[in-house]
């Protein structure tokens, strides 16, 4: 089984490390290849995801990602910074289905901004799709706006689209989901869209309600944007799997991330249709704190927990992951983003380096 | 002065009757005429928005507007829905500054979701454009998928836009609100977009940075719109104004209401080029309480307070009625919505007559 390991910027090197230590130490057949991608790829070829890069990808069964960005590339054309890696890796890799489970730890139920009897036990799955809608919607530009009260004024604009099976095949990911989550059978699928005002929405809304006549025991509620992320705020446990497009699940995953306390805690998975998948942190780079050895690596472990779950086949092996996490959590330790009085801070490889002792 | 009175549907009507006793306490020249909106319009003449309740907007100097919706209208073809006649409203009138604070209560702060420490004292203001962006961009619609993996099929698309002359003027806005808000002077714009992605988010972060050259005392910073979602959750008191577009508005708008706990007590105003306004509470119709008398109608109150403030020029009188409201407050009186131990608990109509005593 071959992985790709992209580590980037920031402290992508550093989590990344971690969880190479974590899966060789499962002692799996499992290939390891490295490349650049992101500012530091720029910086050694003057592209973001290079050819070789995208190439090792491709052949790959999985991708384990560490986190790009940092501010030395803010000044670039965008067709060059960073984030475009990302774009670009969804793009050709056809990643539609982004899974971002909203978790909170019973120890870290602390961290979190709300009250900890509202998020503590906080178990969902957002359900995002990821190479459709407004990212890649053509056409896209500027322009002299054609009408209206400013027509001839300089405009931006670009164009949101779904069409139905792109669609229906993130709504049947959502609705297995579901399933999976409750035993499989049930369980509850809060579709999200802003159907009282776009087209777009219509469409999706349409077609949501159709794939759940195949998946009659789960039940499927519908919820404007606006609303969704306001009883995130209010009730998150209301909620089980959210299915939403690009955009909306942008905001939302990053909101219900937040609300968790311990975004540094939490995997994500990019699928594509041949089960094919990309896997990273749902956190950022934080150039702030690179290079320090004070970066959470969990997440990136807990990625390739998700990894060998999803497109590696290994659930035994994503479990032991998952088991060891727990314990070292479980024995008091800490990096400093998730610290609290009476338990134990330590760095990011000593964090690493426990996760590989639990294992054992 | 003349005051188009809106109530709506749901609790609207029992809202806007203690706004309208308070109006009336205040003995000022006010002349209020009452019309159908929304669905209660819909049920009395087959449109949610009719000619004659437009007609009354149009020649109002400022429109108070109680809430519209309701489950029974949810069947109907969109553009007979009652929150059509928000849309319209906002197009006919150009009402293209939408403010809306997000306020803490003192006496509240323990009905937010959020730690105590996190909201007590939050006071900040989002300035969200209503009238551009991808509610009213063209084209939009149904076709079959220009190009990409599935063209050809049955596709939903919007465009989302904006020109140069309408960024300008609601980031006028912003820097404006930030100085008042700050004595005349300084304070903080955050601008929301996702201009790592989007066409339309690169020329409303240009011109942002250009209008910024006039407001020099003013500081900018720039923030996309996922991460804007996850710090209101962290640290919602680092912000002081928030400006962005109508989609972004519509969903942090609604995030940061819901932080306070108290979306019942909070206010809206929005305003066109001439200073006519169209003013109403951030909450909805809430029609599975409707005619209760349970509802808070304070946040209807506060509205007519901004109205005054905003659109009629008497600071004087809005300053009145806030004084009402937070006399009220002291004196532990409490809608069920905002009920907590120790205070008493009251009816819509028992908190408005309590307003107007206090305003004497
Ligand atoms: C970097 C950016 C393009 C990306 C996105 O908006 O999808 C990021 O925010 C994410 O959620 O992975
Ligand atoms: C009812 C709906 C069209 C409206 C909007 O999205 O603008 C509402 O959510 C609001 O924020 O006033």
């Amino acid at each position: 089984m071959k992985i790709a390991i992209l580590p980037g910027d920031g402290i992508g090197p550093e989590i990344m490390a971690e969880a190479v230590k974590v899966l060789n130490a499962l002692e799996l057949p499992l290939e390891l290849a490295s490349a650049p991608v992101g500012g530091a790829a720029y910086a050694a070829s003057g592209h973001p995801l290079p050819e070789a890069t995208l190439a090792l990808a491709r052949e790959a069964d999985a991708v384990l990602f560490g986190a790009v960005g940092d501010w030395k590339y803010d000044q670039l054309p965008r067709h060059l910074r960073p984030e475009q890696a990302i774009l670009g890796l969804r793009q050709a890799l056809g990643l539609f289905a982004n899974l971002r489970p909203a978790i909170c730890h019973a120890p870290l139920t602390h961290a979190s901004s709300l009250k900890p009897e509202l998020v503590a036990g906080l178990d969902i799955l957002i359900v995002r799709e990821l190479t459709g809608d407004i990212y890649f919607g053509q056409p896209r530009g500027r322009r002299p706006a054609p009408d209206g009260a400013f027509a001839g004024a300089d405009e931006g604009f670009d164009t949101m689209r779904y069409s139905r099976p792109e669609v229906e095949r993130i709504a049947r990911v959502a609705f297995e989901a579901a399933r999976r989550r409750n035993g499989g059978r049930g369980g509850k699928v809060t579709s999200v869209d802003k159907a009282n005002v776009l087209e777009t929405s219509q469409l999706w809304r349409e077609v949501v309600t159709e794939v759940h006549r195949d998946y009659p025991d789960v039940t499927l509620e519908h919820m404007y944007v606006d609303n969704a992320a306001m009883q995130l705020v209010k009730a998150p446990k209301n909620f089980d799997v959210i299915v939403t497009g690009n955009l909306f699940g942008d905001i939302l995953s990053d909101e219900a991330a937040m609300l968790t306390g311990s975004i540094g805690m939490l995997p994500s998975a990019s699928l594509n249709e041949r089960g094919q998948g990309l896997f990273e942190p749902s956190h950022g780079s934080a150039p702030d704190i690179a290079g320090q050895g004070i970066a959470n690596p969990l997440a990136t472990i807990l990625s390739a927990a998700m990894m060998l779950r999803y497109s590696l086949q290994r659930p035994d092996a994503a479990a032991r992951i998952e088991d060891a996490v727990r314990q070292v959590l479980a024995e008091g330790l800490r990096t400093p983003d998730i610290f609290s009085e009476g338990t134990r801070r330590v760095g990011t490889a000593e964090m690493g380096n426990a996760v590989v002792r639990a294992l054992k």
